[in-house]
Formats: structure tokens, sequence, C-alpha cells
């Protein structure tokens, strides 16, 4: 298939890559010129634009849109559905809110325009590794690039079957790529993804924290292990209930440096975990580990929160507890 | 009655100053000779150490340790049960762990000594107000030093009785002193009240900070208001569904200065906290708010976390992200 | 003043009946026939609805909506505003989500409809005790229905002055309300109110089930205390550091029912407490105690979450361990 | 090498054979004589008890018990070291308290017996996977027993290398256990290897609560989507970010029932998870994640606690609010 891709960072260049390995055309374009080139060297056909784009796509067109979330995606969507008409296909595959991909799909229906919202997951790893997808869209239109996801996807690999999954079941699942429903329904499942995946790093990070501690000598001797974190994270990997990708990476970081002094310690949030918490409120599920590593990247990028002081300044007018700044 | 009492410092001094007032007799000691010698100025008989306290009291001793939690009040009660005998009661009005009291009890009634912790609220406002005392113990002891807890209690004064408490209860509750239960009960009670006071206290604080938010230039100005914090505050102690003493506190701080700037925000926990999740672990009792309330604290004392170093090396090594430090 | 009121509930009849007893007019309308009919008994003008109403009232006209958050009120203030003109103004007294307000105040502006909101804590007690009220708007509108403001906040009373504000600052505060800042202040700063009052309710809740469990047969009997929890409740109100109005309460209901058996322990939770959670994340601020509260709520509502079912099959699948219903 | 065996459950008896397989020699007791009959039957050597045990034993004496924590193997260990002598090992496999390690490593070498605790995670796929093992003692016992060791760990095995660890490490990391310190590092190490493995699993409930909540007939139907859980465990495993061995585990429940039905929710916890928060706590280590997934479980086996009938006290106190039973 032939698939114009807009926003070629280090998702969507190599995405363009992989479609290109699996025999897929890429036809492409980014705000830096740089970018381009380095696709065009690839193998992609380069676009001045999104008209020059779909002057270069087949019928029905094929836009994969991967920027990041926010006005930037929404502009861009509103300017591919200006060049498109019926039957074309417009994909997100950013990190948009599923709401708004709920609004976008509506919008561009009424042109006939196909909107499909996918999340991606897999990070820089996915142009070895494959794509994990979630999808969200008309069975029609998912049906339609069915095999430029099945290209972007791991595909089964070494990963065993799951014992006891029925033969009759959507065989994507098992390619690594689902039609989770309707527009949104992709992002949506990303965004959970991606709310679980707080609260699995934070569990590391805590559990870490207090093998930490324990070789703190802040402790009295006899209370003290001199715990070896690089070789407890190679262990856990091997047969342990704990076993997964992100402590593989977390081994892997340890076995560089057991102090992790390249970083800094100020998390980063998308907006996902935000907008898992919103859903579970939506729906009244109570979700305290997932906010509770929400809560804790946003606690990792200030010094002092005004509440801690407001703590101190309590404890001064209640018991005379002096905790002024030295 | 004539009470000994061993450690003069910010609770002790207080509470002898206002059993003198209600015309009881203290004797005292402190490591510090200046403490001792305050106290008398204010009427106070001088002891030169636990056995020439012993000498000057009555039959039966009455003592009361008013030290910090930890080996001193362990062992200011195994030097005071040396001088005791037979019916002579030990009274620990510091923050002991409450299985240490029924440990203690158990071993001072060998000798017949007779053992009652105190829980003490009230802090540096006691002297005036009079102090709110859990008790533990049995209940001859207890009723043998009633006049002095009636003398530190703060009565009835101006609070209003309980809508609906049948005459028949305990009428010291209403004057600010209970009898909880056997030793140990007294400090169970008040290690669970600090617990509380713990999320209070961190439910303003969190209250606050989203306030303060909300007035932060990081805000875009359609999106901001300039709130008054000060006059918040002041407003909720009158008529709100959240007043309380600790709201008091904070409007009397936010008076002073809005900004808090006098306030370190390193908030400092005593055991109370901790022995507080400890019970309700024991008990299989889920306390997630008063939980996230004490390790609110120790994050307060913290730059950053290790495991916060964990979660950027496990962000740069799936996604590139970059979080180091500058 | 002559107010008109729509909403004759708990909150919307005591409000007309303490404005009427500081002497102000109450022109009043309802769905319910006999809601009115009763606020008429006690001196209120009747209105057949809101046009109606809008003719039995000065210029400008001042209307005060008091209903449940959500579509009603916003009906009621479209069709307010339908009547209304130049300089009239609109207050709306329910718990609007703040959004809404600065939405629709910038709406009613463009007529010239002066739009206020306020946020009201006091619940039941507030005809007696008086409302303590948050207001959002422009100052113009606000300074103009002060008197009614005045009459229905509870004033000095007997509760102390603040130690250490300045005689310069809003002396309003200290008579119960406050000018929060422009339209949505008021319900931003009652929100937030709420969410902090989600957190006490559950500190004390906690620590009193923590307390429950001590005294509960599940413990053996050497570590366990048969603790009187109405005794409890009465002395922390007398001289502790965790008075507040919410133990008042708390006491109260224990000293009819220790065991608290004519409730059923199902916990609604209205949009504040959500609300506020939102404006955290919004603000990346972390609310660890406030987001456990609201959860604890969600919670209480549930049997089992589905996830309780996942974490039983995953135990199955590692451990074997068997968790079927009985 | 030969190895006595004490506990011939779910684990100790899949030990039993796995060390069989790899050529080791296994003399076995149980309790009931089913258990070690069916070992026998697989090859194992009967004993009548410890003492038998110890005299078909070689010089050094070896003996592993597997016994839950708690009383029982407290009870084996002092028996076993009845009638050990000058260089015998003695090995706790089960789930003891690390700190009842530390203990019990120093009263067994005043009589020169050496005591080595070992936390092993694998469940019951550990006969075919291995077992990962994390083991703490003095050096010269570890090292005499690594052939025992080694044949019970999963070796290298599929599981790839770690990028980036340096060849100097010790190369038993990545055969699947390690020498994690001092007697009492092992269990120390996997007391904290559950306390992340309950937030690993709680961030997965709460994830799939927010899917299943999203699906619910509850919410309006534009609202709603209709999301197939199995799917989405299934296609979570393959390229994403999220993928584990619990993920696995869940998959294959899902794709049995998606329903989840044959599972009750009542969620049991191990003091492992218990012990970890109070590691934490003696560490100062926020631990918010980890708490709020033990605390998940507590909750998930009541019904209501009395601190949800306290809220629904409170809110009729102020609001009037009706939540009683129906």
């Amino acid at each position: 298939m032939k698939i114009g891709i807009i926003g070629l960072g280090r998702m969507g260049g190599n995405i363009a890559r992989r479609l290109m390995r699996a025999g897929h055309e890429a036809v492409v374009f980014d705000r830096e010129q740089k970018a381009i080139d380095a696709l065009v060297a690839d193998g992609a056909i380069a676009a001045s634009g999104i008209e020059d784009m779909k002057g270069k796509l087949d019928s029905p067109a094929i836009f994969w849109s991967m920027l990041p979330a926010g006005d930037i995606t929404e502009q861009t969507v509103t300017a591919i559905a200006e060049v498109c008409g019926e039957g074309d296909i417009v994909i997100d595959g950013g990190n948009s809110f599923y709401k708004d991909d709920v609004r976008r799909a509506k919008a561009l229906a009424e042109k006939g325009i196909r909107y499909i919202d996918v999340g991606t997951s897999g990070g820089v790893w996915g142009l070895e590794r494959g794509y994990c997808m979630m999808i969200g869209g008309d069975k029609d239109a998912v049906d339609h690039v069915d095999p430029m996801f099945a290209a972007l996807a791991p595909g089964l690999g070494t990963i065993p079957r799951t014992p006891g999954r029925p033969e009759g079941d959507d065989a994507r699942a098992e390619q690594g790529y689902i039609h989770a429903g309707p527009a949104g329904a992709g992002h949506f499942v990303k965004m959970v993804h991606n709310g679980i995946e707080y609260g699995l790093m934070q569990a590391y990070a805590e559990g870490f924290d207090i093998l930490k501690g324990k070789s703190s000598d802040k402790l009295v001797e006899e209370e003290r292990f001199d715990l070896n974190l690089t070789d407890i994270a190679e262990v856990w990997r091997r047969g342990s209930v704990i076993s997964s990708w992100l402590l593989d990476l977390s081994a892997s970081a340890l076995a560089k440096d057991m102090q992790l002094e390249a970083f800094s310690g100020n998390v980063a949030d998308s907006g996902e975990g935000q907008w898992t918490i919103d859903a579970a409120m939506e729906e009244k599920v109570p979700a305290n580990v997932l906010t509770a590593a929400l809560f804790a990247r946003y606690r990792s990028r200030v010094d002092h929160t005004f509440g801690d002081k407001l703590l101190s300044a309590m404890r001064y007018g209640f018991g005379g507890h002096v905790e002024i700044p030295q």
C-alpha cells in the first residue's frame, strides 16, 4: 500500500521505515527538511506539504499523522481533511485524547472521510520489535488498511501463545494489533495502557527505593544490608513472578551504573496518565495505584510543595516545632 | 496531691505548672538545672534525682515521666521502678509505643508497682487550655490519681455538650480525659489521634496547594485566579463544614505571611504516624489517607528519591526520553 | 433588599428564611407548590415562574438560583437571562462547576447581565449558624448585593479572632464571607473546600476504623482493647489537636449508637471531590490524600471490583491460590 | 549432593523433584504420609522424622525447611538445630520474616551451625521453569550448597542477556540466583519482590477495571466502548511497554472467561506485603503504590468498613444526606 506519513520524529520515521521494509510505499512530510531527507535516503517519496502528499497518494488516500498530542495534531488533521474527499482515510497515530477522536471522526464522517485512531506502544524499539497497536474506527476502514497494520505489528515472533486462548478468537491480537472498537477506542485502550505503565514503573521504583534505603548508611550497621541492585534486577528477570520488559530496562540501566547518576529524577508525564484518572473518575472506579504513580511524578518535579510549608506552619502552631530554612 | 515529675521540657514543665495552679504539689527533676530552677521559681520542690524525689513524695509515691519516647523513657521508667515498691504509681506521659506500655506494666506489676500510660494532646497550648488526656492502666490506680487528671484536663469550658450524649456516660470524657482501658490503651488511642492528625493536616495542605497552584503564573492568565489564601482560611473558620483547630492555626500562620516563607517544608514525623499504620496493617484495615499523609512527610525531606531516577532511566530505556541533571 | 429565589430545597428555603429574618424580602419559586406555600407562610412572596418573579422584583433585579449542579441549573440560569436586562444580577448559589461559571458570566455579560457564583457551606445548620460563603463575580455586582451576603453570613459570633490577623484585611472574611475573585472563583474555592472536607472525613473514618479493629474479637485477647469510641470522640473534642466540627458531628452520631447501625456505608460523592482532583491534575499538584478519600467513597459503593477478581485470577495463575466464591 | 527436605507441599515437593532430576539425592519428610509416598515414588528417600533424616544425610548435613512462615517454621528450625552440630547447614526456603533469619542465624552460629535463608519465586511453575532464588547467609555455607542452587535455578534459558551488563559481574544472577548478603538478606530481597508484585498486580487490576467500567451499561451509550478485555490483554503481551509474566497470566485467565466469574475477588495477602511497608517506614521511604496495593487487598475482603458508616453518619450530620441500609 501507499501511505502518507506526516511527522517524522522518533516514532513516525521508524514507522515509515518498517512499512517500507515490508514492501509498502511511504510518502513523507515533516517541518524539518532533514527528517524528510533521511527518509528519502531510506527509500521514501518526499512531499512538500499535505496537498502535495495528497497528489502522490492513491485513491482512497491514506494519511498517517504521527505528531505529539495537542494543537499540532488538531491542525494537521484539519489540514488533511481539507484536501480529502469521500472514502479517504485519516489515521492519527499520536497520543490524542480519545474524546478528540470521537469528535473528529464525527466531523470528518460528514464529508465521507474515514478516521482511524491508533495507539502505538513500543517506543524506540518498535522498528526492530514491531509496534503493538490499539486501533479505533469503522470496520471497513480498518480492514482496508489491515496490510499496513500487519506489517507494523510484531507478529507472533517467539512469544508463546496464551494457554487457554480459544482458536476462534481474533488472530490479530496474537500478531500484536487489535481493532478495539469505534473511533476513540484505540486511543482509550492506549491511554489505559499508559496509566498501567505508570503504575508498574512506580511499583518497581518504590521497591528499588526500599532496597536502596536498606543499603543506606543512615541505618545503623546491624540493620543494614549492602545490596547489589544490579544483580537483584538481573535475577528477578529470570523465573520470578515480577519479570517484565520494564524490569529488563531497569536491569540494563542499573548494569550501566548502579547509582543511576546520569538521571535527574525530574520525571515527566504525558497527558495519558492524567486522562486515565479522569476516565476512572467518570466511571467512579477507584484507581489508587495509578493515581499515586502519577502524583509521584508531579512530586518529583518540585522542591517543596506549598503544602509542605503549611504542615511546618501548623506544627509550629500547635507544638512549637521549628522547621525553618537553614 | 504530690506528684514527682521527671522531664521539664515544653510539656513536662507546663504540666507541673498547671498542677500547681490547681493546688497540687510538684516535685521536679530534669537533667538541665535551669529547667528545675524555673519550676522552683514557680513554686515546685526540686529533686536532685529519682531517689531524692522518691524521698520527697508521699506514699504511695506518684511519678510522672514526661520524656520523648525511646531509650530515655525506658531508662527512666526502669530507674523509677528500682526505687518504688508495692502500691507506688509510675505514669508515662510521653509518646511511648503502646506495646512498650503493655510490657512495662506487666514487669512492674510483679513488684506491685502500678503503671499508667497517658497520651497527652494540646501541645504548647495546654497550660492555658488544659490537656486532652487518654489514659491506660488499672482502674484503682487511675482512680487514685484522678484529682490530678481533673486538674490537668480542660474541663467543660465553653465547648458545647454533644447533642444526643446520654446522661449516664462517663463524665470524664466531657472534662477532657478518659480512662481508655488497661495499660497501653491510653497511648494506643493517642497514637491513632496522631495518625488522624497527620491525615487532617495533609488534607488542608493539599487543598491549599491546589488554591496556590490556581494562583500560579505557570497557568495561562485566563485560567488563573489570584486567590487570597489568608482570607480563604479565615472564612472557612466561620460556619464552614471544615472548621477546626488546625484550620485556626493555618489561618493564623497565613495571616502573618501568606507565602509562609519562614517555613522550610522539611516536615518531621514522630513515631506515632508510623505505629498507626503498623496497627492498621496488623488489623488488616485499609488506611490510605493516613498512610499517604505519612509518606508526604517522608517525601518532603528528600530532594529526589532513587526511585525517581529509576523512572527516568526506564523512560530513557523505552522512549529515549532524556531526563538528565542540568 | 428584594431577592428572587428559585429552588426551595433544604438550602434554598432556609436561605430565604434567613434573609427575611434580617429584614430582606424574598420572592420565591419552586417546582413544588408545597415548598412555595411553606415559604409564603414564613412571609415570602410567591412567584408562579421566572417571568412572574421578574415582575415582582426591583430594578436591578436580583435572582438567586439554588439548585443542584448540572442541567437544571444551566436551564434555570438560561431562563433567568432571558427575562433579564442591563444591570440585573443572576446569582448561582448551587454547586456548579467553576468553568461553567466562567462561561456563563461571559455569555451574560454580553447582555449587560451580571453573574455571581456563590459557594455555600454550612449545610442544614446554616439557618441558625449562618452560611459560610465564597463569592465570585465583578466587584460592583458583589458590592451591590453585599447587604444580602452580610445577612446570610454567620457574623463574628463567638469564634475568636485569628491571632496575627492584620487590621487592614478584608473584614468580610471575619464575618464569614469573601469575594474570592472574578466569576468562577467562588465555586472554585468552594470546590477545594469540599475536596478538603472529603480528606478530613476519611482521616477520621480511618482512625475510627483502626480503633474499632483494635476492639475486634478477630484479634487474640491479649492484643485487644475494648475501646469506647463514643468517649474517645468526645474527649478529642476537648483540647486535642484534632478537634473540629466534623468531629463534633462524629461524636454526636457515636453517642446515639456506637455501632452506627443506621448507616449503610454506601457513601455518595458530589461532583466537587472529582473536580478538585481534576484541578490538581491541571496544576500538576500531587493530592494523594484528597484522591484516596474520593476513591474510598467509590469503593464503598461496590461489592467487589473487577480488578479484585483479576488479582484472584493472577494469584491462581502463579501460585495455585484458590479464591473462589463460596 | 544429598539434601533433607522438610515440608512437601506445592513448593517443597517440586523442589525435591527438580533436585533429583539434576542428579541430587533428596531425603524427605512431611506430616502427611501421602506427600512422602508421592516423593518416594519419584525417587526420594523417606525419613520418619528429623532425627531419622539426620541419620540418612551426609556430613555436613544439609536441611531445607520449606514450610509456611510463622510458628511451624520456627519449631522446625529449632528441631533441626537440636540434631545438628558444627558445620551442618540449615536452609529456610519459606517466606520467613528476615529479622527472624538474623536472629536464628545468630543463635545457630553459637553451635557452629550454618543458617541460610532462601527467598524463592516461581510459584507452581518452578518445577519446569526453575526457581528464581535470593539467598542470604555466610559465604562458605552458600558456596558449599551452590550445586544445589544451580540445579534449582532456571539457568540462562532463552531469556536474552541484559545489554550493558559487564562481563565481570556475578554470573549466578544470570542463572537465576544470587547471594544477596548475610543471613536475612535473601528473605529481605524476596520480601521487596513480593511488595513490588502486589504493586504490579494492582496496576493491572485498576487498568482492567477502567476498561471494564468503560464497557459498563451504567454509562450512556455514546460514552461507552464495548471492549474485548481478552484481546486487549493479548495484544499488550506483544511489543507493548507493559508486557510481563503477570500480564501473560492475566491474558490466560481472561481467555478462559472474560468475566472471571470463577474468582471471588476476596484477595489474600501474605505477610510479605505488610513487611515491605514496615521496611519502607523504618527507612522513611515513601511507598504509596505498594501500600495502596496492599490496602486494596484488605478492602477486597470486607463488605463495608466501619469508617464507611462513619462517613455516612457525618454526611447525615451536616447535610441531612440519608445513606441507610435498604
